[in-house]
């Protein structure tokens, strides 16, 4: 701090309180999804649209752009802060402070609607705040004219760089490796995973899964983990990096696997350089690097057999009238199960890119107005028959059955989730993977090295050029998946 | 909303503003003590100074002011905004901004080395920050030329109305009182407690005080009871009031009784009009009114033969191997038992007036600087040996007890209690008090007829004369005290 340019100085010390506002909110979200009571809700609503708009404003005022132009860097971290600053103000000035409060206000309003709406299979009850959703969302990329298709302005948001042209290329080329892998493994039997379905009490899974999560390096001295409805990982500081999941005590995979799934968002952001702290630097450089790495931790790891190795016979202990009986190859059949389903977030790693893909699509033609939000239900049913074989009994398991769209915008929000896929197999292949033994830590280290102590100062592609020396790619992907699951269905 | 005057409408947008910074900040500290884990301290305390600021600063922009004097009330609850506004503005407007965030900060950055230093029982690690506070308290006394007593500013603060001088004439007649009743009942020997000091787990004691409190009125629609060190009630929105608690698994009335202490509080805060939401309206009117209502909830309500009557035999089929074989006779008594002690939370409520009476000394003692901090620990010793008979083995059970001034500023601070002690049966006289049988009704509706819907509508004295027709008088209360403990004590 004693070098550092006077201009700079000013302007770190507005960021922090620009990031005190977002992490104030951040927190009001958490609580919103995990403790608070139902007479909470209108306000809390109000409350998340008055901390956005402030954050908003304070923002955009003309006195950041002032000390942008004048403070100078004098290292690295410097210049990337002021790069990504810049980036970012860039960005806030082109979207009115109204509008960023009453898109705020209206995500709130639409997912306390959405929470109410799933259960009951009540589209219609959601269906115009949706509309007015995809309205808003159209609004908001039309502050970015200039656009190549009216989707660019949101993926470029969250994944920087990216254009829908460019995934809709990737995404083709991906589509046509796994169509013809889903199409052999489900011409077999389907593996038998009733060793999950049997009856594993509450406290005893979350106790596994924490201590399975803490081997990874998840810090619970710097992070926390509580039950909601929806999981996911939010951060409210570099010291306090929480993640969320929900427990069926039918189903043992759905607490575990969110687990470590949300652990891998959270060992990046705990890993990212405490000198950040407060700054637009302190996050994950996009949605796909930061998905990579739960997917990482999640798949490439927590279901691979190494992993399984080494843990099952704690799992074994833990559930011992369940398990005991259960041999480790059925079980890492059970876990890796490859079927055409109906729900995203349940899906196995072969099929999981489809659903995403088509959620992508939907975005597109929603944007494009090709498609209406009255007709999306329909053409929902109509996609996964065609897509996975299969129609879903009602809207909650269709159209209701992700949070995005109820509590976010519609454009950008779905590609992360296979980028991701295909970036987890590309860092993996280039780290130390070899995890025998619940050994953690040479692979943790390369990634926290290579990738989370950077936090935002490389973009995803400069990340992986300097980690792996290749550009995206799919194909370390696709070897992953041929090589796993050729194993398993000796394709 | 029609019929506003348009300068008041605007007002209550940038109010409702203000509430939503006041609220989130009040998240973040209830965050703080329940669910924070260690890493996120050094940030925490940063947002909530960056909080307090934004408010402070939005509160005391000229808008504000100007607004205030444009305004017109079409009614009486307009007509109260605009009054309880303009005197909290006139007060705000004299604290500046830096030193509103400063404030803030020290007193997180204090609260997190307290709660360290007394376990640890280690006053000198705190003792540089508490005298920072008192330094600080002095500078926001000094706001505010004129007082009579450097404590008069900070009082008012907290109970409107009040000072110095009038407190320690009431404390005085009350000690007055007490002395005697002391006396007699401590010349006698101590109830027996040991029922209540046998092993009562942990969940089945929550389970009962949260029933108690519902049948209170306790809405859990609008509220919940969380874990924490030092129990307290909080408010995010007049839909969300939330009471904390501490367990201790050998000790059965350390939950209880502080549960229907914090619920009494919460009755307070669920009672308000609805239509004062967001606004300065929407909080209990002073300190020692909020206080006679945890007071009323916990003691006169919740320590009464009445209440156990009914109660009684539920908590015994809760705890049936502990409490069968103890008559009601017996419980009543020890939850009642009175004795010297030296934590005042663990006080009864003969002696609990004499615990706060030292402390209130103190702060007038350590704001006139004829205490210094340092001297403070042995004060303490000295002060509870000549009024309480007893030396505490250490300062963790001496001047380390107490939050407080950990977490808060010295002076007008603990009047509350005793005003509230005094109050709670002021009120209670004059209310439906009959609660055989379970039934909280009649008083829960006297009570937010007259006192919980009015918020801040009128001072502590106006409510004190509508609903009684007297002023502030410590007969009732030393009337209280007679009766039941001279039945107790056959005095």
């Amino acid at each position: 701090m004693v070098n550092m340019h006077p201009q700079l100085q000013e302007l770190k010390k507005l960021l922090h309180e620009i990031d005190d506002l977002g992490s104030a909110g951040s927190l009001l979200s958490w609580d919103q999804t995990t403790y608070m009571p139902p007479g909470g809700a209108a306000a809390r609503g109000r409350q998340l649209a008055t901390l956005t708009k402030l954050a908003h404003e304070k923002f955009t005022a003309p006195v950041i752009g002032k000390l942008l132009a004048a403070a100078r860097a004098e290292n690295e971290d410097e210049d990337a802060l002021l790069r990504v600053t810049r980036r970012d103000y860039e960005r806030a000035i082109k979207i009115p402070v109204a509008f960023a409060a009453q898109l705020s206000e209206h995500q709130s309003q639409t997912y306390e609607l959405w929470t109410k709406a799933r259960p009951a299979n009540d589209f219609a009850s959601v269906r115009p705040a949706l509309e007015k959703t995809l309205d808003l969302s159209r609004q908001l990329a039309d502050f970015f004219p200039g656009y190549n298709h009216i989707a660019d302005p949101l993926i470029d948001a969250a994944d920087y760089g990216m254009k829908a042209a460019t995934i809709r290329q990737v995404f083709g080329e991906l589509r046509a490796q796994l169509v013809p892998i889903v199409k052999a493994i489900t011409a077999q039997p389907v593996a038998d995973e009733s060793c999950l379905r049997q009856h594993f009490p509450e406290a005893a899974q979350l106790a596994f899964g924490q201590l399975v999560i803490r081997q990874f390096g998840f810090d619970f001295q710097r992070g926390r983990q509580d039950k909601t409805h929806h999981p996911f990982m939010t951060k409210f500081s570099l010291g306090d990096v929480r993640i969320t999941t929900r427990v069926k005590e039918n189903d043992l995979g759905e607490a575990l696997f969110s687990t470590l799934h949300e652990a891998g968002h959270a060992l990046y952001e705990q890993g990212i350089d405490p000198g950040y702290e407060g700054t637009p630097l302190a996050g994950g450089t996009s949605a796909g690097v930061h998905e990579s790495q739960s997917r990482t931790w999640e798949n490439l790891v927590g279901r691979s057999r190494a992993f399984w190795e080494f843990f099952y016979p704690q799992l074994q202990a833990t559930f011992p009238t369940q398990l005991k009986p259960v041999p480790l190859a059925t079980f890492y059949r059970a876990i890796n199960k490859v079927e055409r389903s109906l729900i995203r977030t349940d899906a196995d790693e072969v099929t999981y890119n489809l659903h995403v893909m088509l959620r992508f699509d939907f975005e597109l033609q929603l944007l494009e107005g090709k498609l209406a939000v009255k007709d999306l239900p329909d053409a929902w049913h109509a996609r996964y028959e065609s897509d996975l074989g299969l129609r879903a009994p009602d809207d909650r398991d269709g159209v209701l059955q992700d949070v995005h769209w109820y509590g976010g915008i519609i454009g950008g929000v779905f590609q992360g989730y296979t980028l991701g896929n295909i970036l987890s197999a590309q860092f993996f292949e280039a780290a130390p993977h070899d995890i025998a033994g619940g050994n953690f830590k040479a692979l943790h280290d390369w990634l926290r090295e290579n990738i989370y102590r950077h936090g935002r100062k490389f973009t995803a592609d400069e990340l992986l050029q300097r980690a792996t020396g290749q550009p995206m790619t799919i194909e370390p992907y696709v070897r992953y998946l041929r090589k796993k699951y050729g194993e398993l269905y000796r394709l």
